[in-house]
């Protein structure tokens, strides 16, 4: 877990392959003005191709390698904490105040990763004023997934990189990768650039990077112990419940928007990449489960558009900013989402157009004179209607007029009474007469006929540019 | 009522404006060739037009003259009936047996209407048995709504002349017209032509219109009045219930394929017309209720056409063609069907389109040469990607890679970095970049470009013919 990556030094051989972390406070001086310098303000405009071709790679994991290979301490951290959770529920009774007290810090903390950890610093989707930043900053420790530094660096690549391996949770790999996996092992490849200079000049940023260890036992552990504790007498309650299950609740609810957001769901906007929308998704991630549109339009302070959509994360923020505390709430401009969704669903009906068959247009048939045109209705039934010439053998049967008004026709015009004079037939009707089409008849275009020979499905087409 | 009209003689001067019905027996024979020729087999070019404009039509209804030309008899019967009903459940309790037997029995004539009336004789969408065609029309003049013959020429009248006054139920005259306004009064005009010369060939038919007023009385009330009566002692239950109550719903559930479904719902098929699908409608008529693709493919013997859509008067055709009762069940092309589909999507989809902002192509841009762009950058902050100039200043803050890989690029090249080289912008990012566009560069459409400058939401348009 990252908790930990944040403050254990990697052994040097790994340490290019390990996500830059903060070194410890006695280098700090030294590295502060490297920071403030974009990482990726150098780098070569072939950079991505050539990274992933040149960049090695540790190799992949196999059960051979498996026990060299695992983050220990990651994997103690995701696996003591729901043990803790499950011992005590088996030991300790769940009374309703630490119970409701519980689900609520889980939003706290949610929040701090939702609309703090992700919205804020990883997107800069908004602005906070301080007492919010801080209040986001802890919120967000005491979901113990690492310092805000550190998680929006892997973001960012994420969002840069996505379904590649410069992802560090490549959707491509699978769902157990994307959701725990990519944390369990030592990463395989370090993830491609991300800058973070804009954080590392954060005063609050800095503050919780610095506090840590401090703030994920504080805000993790101690104060919702406290506060059942001192509240309700619950101290085993508060450790056990709003402490240990808690958070594994709130790990695993944003560990499903690397899985179950790049899995489950529709792709309204975009289907380039694996990103996807879905309700139970937003059900689990407090509002983070319109996934495809976030990868789309990331810097939106929304992940959700419609109203009646759940996006609590949102909604914190709209009401933060009401009371002044959260501003500049960035919004990707409507006319640019209307045409993702445009675009989406003119692929869907292109699939269904080029599944269809479309009546031939007066290029593609033989043009008859009148003469021979009367001289072959003799052996077969054509009918003239809009300067084509139809062959109707194998629907006078079937026309619901009854026969005898085709077989009066043939041989003749029919425009007129086809097109209203008799009945005005359906556009069902003129897109069936025109699949019927063998021949133009010369001269027979008239003025005005224009427009009737184009059948109604073919009016409005999609056409690709 | 229909009922009534069947067998009533008109008076003379009224007579050309009421349908046609089937005369007194003694004149039969000499009829009998004359129904035999097509009604509508030498009607004008002009029919319609001309029909509509020199035909004349009795008065509006107004409070003054209503009482002259209420329809009494169908005015009786349709109060009568359901003040049958009433009385019966205030005075008569209404046993299990009973009330299972008129729901049951409900489903029987209703069954008559739409699965004989309507899709068999007025639609011919299959062919039936005679058993099958007997037990339609006894169980169809159990809904007393007049003979096949008189129903079937009003309802073609309806389909020929949908939505304008040829139409003897006009949707355009209103809810309270299409239900039943129509029948309570004197027809103001004569229903368009129409032609039933096959039905006047078909002897279950004529066997029907000449017993109809024994057959009206027997199977809408004697029936259920002895199966009741006999079955379990409830005859005035027999009579209240399955008999009077029974019809008075057949009777509405019948007249909302007239109002609900030309008023409720939606055009998937088309939208020329006021016919409508929803699946209200569908649950109070039996099925009936996928009235705008009925109306589309009227010979098409299923309303619905997806498995999960309620039309058990399609299940009903099926279970009897599986039984060799019911033959040559008709279906329109499903090519036909999606492209009406098709049609109805695109043009939802060509209002979105008209109501953005596309970006400029290169023939509504200043060529600009190299050096001139050069020059220009300096002033504001312009990039050159694929052959186009953009000018980028209002986004510089907003960009989410950040505005140091913005800036670096003024006065550049960006088109490698933009496209992938950096990072792999999104279709979005590609749209609302083509929204920037100020210029093309002179010589700047490069090999290999030319897909490049269509942004991705112009790749796929609707395009009007
Ligand atoms: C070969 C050419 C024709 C085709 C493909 C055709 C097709 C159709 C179709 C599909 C319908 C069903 C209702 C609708 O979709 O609108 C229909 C109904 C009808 N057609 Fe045609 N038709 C043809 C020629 C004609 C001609 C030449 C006449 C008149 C002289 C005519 C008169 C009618 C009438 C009166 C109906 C109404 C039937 C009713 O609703 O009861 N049709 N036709
Ligand atoms: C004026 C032209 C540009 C526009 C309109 C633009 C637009 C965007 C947009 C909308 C995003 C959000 C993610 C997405 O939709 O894919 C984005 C992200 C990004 N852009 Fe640009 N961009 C421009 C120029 C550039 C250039 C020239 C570079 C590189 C040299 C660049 C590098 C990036 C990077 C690295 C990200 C990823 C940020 C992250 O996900 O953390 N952009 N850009
Ligand atoms: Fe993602
Ligand atoms: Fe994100
Ligand atoms: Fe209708
Ligand atoms: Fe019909």
């Amino acid at each position: 877990m990252s908790a930990v990556d944040a403050c254990a030094s990697p052994a040097p051989e790994q340490a290019s392959l390990t996500p830059p972390l903060t070194p410890p406070s006695k280098t700090a001086k030294l590295t502060k003005e490297k920071e403030e310098v974009p990482a990726d303000i150098n780098i070569p405009d072939n950079y991505v191709a050539w990274t992933l071709k040149n960049q090695k790679a540790l190799p992949p994991i196999t059960w051979e390698n498996l026990w060299n290979e695992l983050n220990y301490l990651s994997l103690a951290i995701l696996t003591i904490t729901p043990s803790i959770a499950i011992w005590g529920a088996c030991t300790h009774k769940l009374c309703w105040q630490t119970l409701l007290f519980s689900v609520f810090y889980y939003y706290v903390t949610g929040l701090g990763i939702t609309a703090g950890y992700h919205r804020l610093w990883a997107h800069r989707s908004y602005n906070a004023s301080k007492p919010l930043q801080y209040f986001l900053a802890m919120a967000g420790a005491g979901a113990v997934e690492g310092s805000i530094k550190w998680w929006s660096r892997g973001h960012r690549a994420h969002h840069r990189y996505t379904d590649t391996d410069l992802d560090p949770y490549n959707a491509h790999r699978g769902l157990w990768w994307s959701h725990i996996g990519w944390m369990l092992v030592k990463p395989r490849r370090k993830p491609g650039v991300a800058d973070v200079s804009d954080l590392s000049k954060n005063p609050v940023v800095r503050w919780q990077h610095r506090w840590y260890v401090h703030l994920i036992i504080t805000c993790g552990f101690l104060l919702p112990m406290f506060i059942c504790g001192l509240g309700w007498g619950d101290w085993k309650g508060g450790f056990v419940y709003a402490g240990a299950a808690r958070l594994s609740f709130v790990h695993h609810s944003t560990f499903c928007v690397n899985s179950l957001a790049h899995w489950l769901g529709e792709s309204p906007f975009d289907d380039k990449h694996t990103p996807r929308d879905h309700l139970v998704t937003a059900l689990v991630t407090i509002g983070e489960g319109y996934h495809n549109f976030h990868h789309q339009f990331p810097m939106d302070y929304r992940n959700a558009i419609k109203w009646y959509q759940y996006d609590p994360t949102k909604w914190f923020i709209w009401v933060c900013s009401q009371f002044g505390l959260a501003s500049h709430l960035k919004v990707f401009p409507d006319n640019e989402v209307r045409k993702g969704q445009l675009t989406m669903q003119l692929k869907r009906l292109w699939e269904q157009q080029e599944g269809l068959r479309f009546a031939p247009d007066s290029n593609d048939l033989p043009i008859i004179s009148w003469e021979s045109f009367q001289e072959q209705s003799l052996k077969r039934p054509l009918i003239v209607i809009a300067g084509f010439i139809h062959d109707v053998a194998d629907f006078i049967d079937q026309h619901p007029g009854g026969a005898h008004l085709i077989t009066k026709f043939i041989g003749r015009d029919a425009t007129t009474a086809f097109f209203g004079g008799v009945y005005d037939h359906s556009n069902a009707a003129h897109n069936l007469l025109s699949m019927k089409r063998v021949g133009v008849l010369h001269g027979g275009t008239q003025l005005g006929l224009d427009d009737k020979a184009v059948p109604p499905a073919q009016r409005l087409r999609v056409a690709r540019y």
